[in-house]
């Protein structure tokens, strides 16, 4: 998979994220891959839902992946930390 | 799908569902759901992973599935609102 048409949520307004999916499916984008890790998760999950829901009904979710990213922290001697990652691969 | 071997996750810290997990696995289960929704779903899919990665490297994750459910405010004349959901399918 390329990193074409990502989006990757962050801390914005969750429409902000759903405007940008449904650019990408506007401009004839097959597939939108809607990452997230950390915190943003839940977010992920209300994009995904409101972009099929609300706004593109033909559009579903063809997979869900989870995973685990390390994070080296600012202090170069603590420990590496462990975040879950989440990939929504939305196809129109 | 029956709610047997269900682990609805919440506001505890994540070992606390973590441990209720791996009781499941321990006492013979196959399969346990495990399910959030709202801010809570980071930390279902961090449950998913420790279990997997830290304690029960033979437990795959099977299904993951996401919707939305529509909430009841407190107060009776508010609008129903969304949350979105999560369900995980962990697997022997």
């Amino acid at each position: 998979m390329s990193n074409a048409n990502t989006v990757l949520i962050g801390k914005k307004p969750t429409m902000n994220y759903v405007l940008a999916c449904i650019t990408f499916f506007n401009g004839g984008a097959k597939e939108v891959n809607v990452k997230a890790r950390g915190k943003a998760i839940s977010r992920a999950i209300d994009v995904a839902e409101v972009v099929r829901r609300k706004f593109l009904p033909d559009v579903k979710v063809n997979a869900i992946a989870i995973g685990t990213d390390q994070i080296q922290p600012h202090d170069e001697e603590a420990q590496l930390s462990n975040v879950s990652t989440i990939e929504i691969t939305l196809k129109r």
